[in-house]
């Protein structure tokens, strides 16, 4: 979020929520401001604001918004978790925020009680302050995966973007990279909404480091050409056996990985895991529309009234993941036992 | 080629080639004339004109529009093979066009020495027919290796817009179709040139089969889900060991087949087999340029400078694949010693 993803607004100007509508990156750099839940609702579903943890800062800063309009909390609550049903922080900050003004609306004290819309901003506040430790904190568990001289590949988006630090998976490149680890960050472009190429290659090249974009399926040959020592990549909701769900193409990768004998590590905080679902099988996945695949700005990429499948995500099994980089501890093998550990945090 | 996608004029109107520009489809079907063979390399180079077996037509067709127009047909062969360099049938037809165009010149008949331009011609004409024949007999043959009820994923585009006939992967597609065997076809975009979504959509369309497109990522997620039951694809070059050389995300798609327990079968015909290609190192391959990932139809797709990984092709290995159906024999299990069979007909 160092590139100002996102900004909660106070009055007079606000109360309001302003995001960097990322849907028109790296083209321009444009505001989007969320006076009300259902302005937010539609950027979160058409993904102006999106990646993993910064929709668990925008969900908790959405029920904010709802206290301080003096909304109906629990529906706009509901509603704004349900923008994106696969993503399991943007309903974990949209409990944490509902929970801490529940508790201050329940209290006994009338001043608490009048309070209670500042205690959701509090909340919201002190996660995205915890997500910015948990990114230094996962970037320096995970340097220890990371090879000298490390040709990584990435997909999707994962960096300041998307997180109020320097990111998970990026954030961790961009430690190796700092470090003088680093060789080259292959981003796969990430079709269909290319959050690699836009976004991704937008951050690598205002950090400066050595990167190229391709087409998510030159991914196979570049790893039999020996170019890729290591593939990092972030998680939208993490199962309790350890499966993890993240932006579709990320399991075939594992695969890929897998078939070339190259490490695969997740990076992810310990509010990703929902120890709610049990597996992989579990996991609700989002379809979305056709008209992702078969247009672009605007363009027609297949023939007029061309149907699409168009997950928005994939499920990649624990037995492909070599290791998970949380904030606390590095999950390694990845099993429902190893994962237990992070139950008693989250 | 059902689709007009090359037509050979002759006087007064020629000689000339005329080219269905396959970069502009489905959006428009626009007519490219060449009247000289530098014209025919460029469409060749930008894939106005594109897939194995059409490019050792429209190969065949250049010498015979160099031989008509007087020009030194030795060096416009050598220029024309390597427009496209990993495409094996490319140089085959410019050589066998070559070939009777000499001998005809090496004749001691003065009548046969002039008609020399016309055998190139009749070359290519036979070239074409034989491959309308070989589609239809590649369908034929592979029929066997569709289940009833298949759902079939393929990648990039091998119709009637690249064969004189009904196509080499995509024939055996519609064969199965027409036998009532075909539930889905399921279309791999094919970035980043997009002739998954662009053309094959396009063909499938025409013929009345329900396809669906996918972005290539979604392929892995697709198998995981058991809604493949064989993956089909063209072939650029196959070498002697029984690698094959097709656009890139094929060997991607070739693994994930293997890790899914589904089927991965290539239609290609005889003249797709290099002999002189010892095995898949050996073989070529062609890098594009980084704007055909970077950019779209003039729009940025990564930030200005980005550079990208952009090959054309890739290499599978034998070993992942079940089998090669030529028009002659059916390749099963891929071998040397299984291919070495086609040494004598090529």
């Amino acid at each position: 979020m160092s590139i100002a993803a996102l900004r909660w607004l106070e009055p007079p100007s606000g109360p309001a929520i302003e995001l960097l509508d990322q849907t028109r990156l790296p083209t321009a750099e444009t505001v989007v401001t969320c006076t009300d839940v259902l302005a937010l609702v539609d950027a979160i579903k058409r993904l102006a604001v999106r990646g993993a943890p910064l929709l668990g800062i925008a969900g908790a800063y959405g029920v904010a918004l709802a206290a301080a309009r003096g909304d109906d909390v629990e529906e706009a609550a509901e509603m704004i978790a349900a923008a994106r049903p696969t993503a399991a922080n943007l309903g974990w900050g949209v409990r944490r925020a509902l929970g801490a003004y529940q508790r201050a609306v329940d209290d006994s004290d009338p001043a608490v009680q009048r309070d209670a819309p500042r205690a959701a901003v509090r909340e919201a506040a002190a996660i995205a302050e915890a997500d910015e430790r948990a990114c230094g904190m996962m970037a320096e568990l995970g340097l220890d995966l990371v090879p000298a001289g490390a040709r990584i590949l990435t997909h999707c988006n994962t960096g300041s973007l998307v997180t109020a630090g320097e990111g998970t998976a990026f954030g961790l490149v961009l430690a190796a990279h700092k470090a003088g680890l680093l060789a080259m960050l292959w981003i796969g472009e990430t079709r269909p909404l290319l959050q690699g190429s836009r976004l991704t290659a937008y951050e690598a090249g205002r950090a400066g480091m050595p990167h190229r974009v391709l087409a998510d399926s030159a991914a196979a040959s570049l790893m039999a050409s020996g170019e890729v020592d290591l593939v990092v990549v972030g998680a939208d909701r993490i199962a309790a056996d350890g499966s993890v769900a993240n932006k579709v193409g990320t399991y075939g990768l594992a695969v890929l990985a897998r078939h070339h004998s190259v490490p695969f590590v997740v990076v992810a905080p310990v509010s990703t895991v929902d120890f709610g679902t049990a597996d992989g099988a579990s996991i609700t996945i989002e379809q979305r529309s056709a008209e992702e695949v078969t247009h672009l700005a605007g363009q027609a990429l297949a023939p007029a009234g061309s149907d699409a499948y168009n997950p928005a995500f994939d499920v990649t099994p624990p037995g492909l993941i070599s290791a998970i980089v949380t904030e606390t501890v590095v999950i390694q093998p990845v099993t429902a036992g190893n994962l237990r550990v992070l139950g008693a945090e989250s």
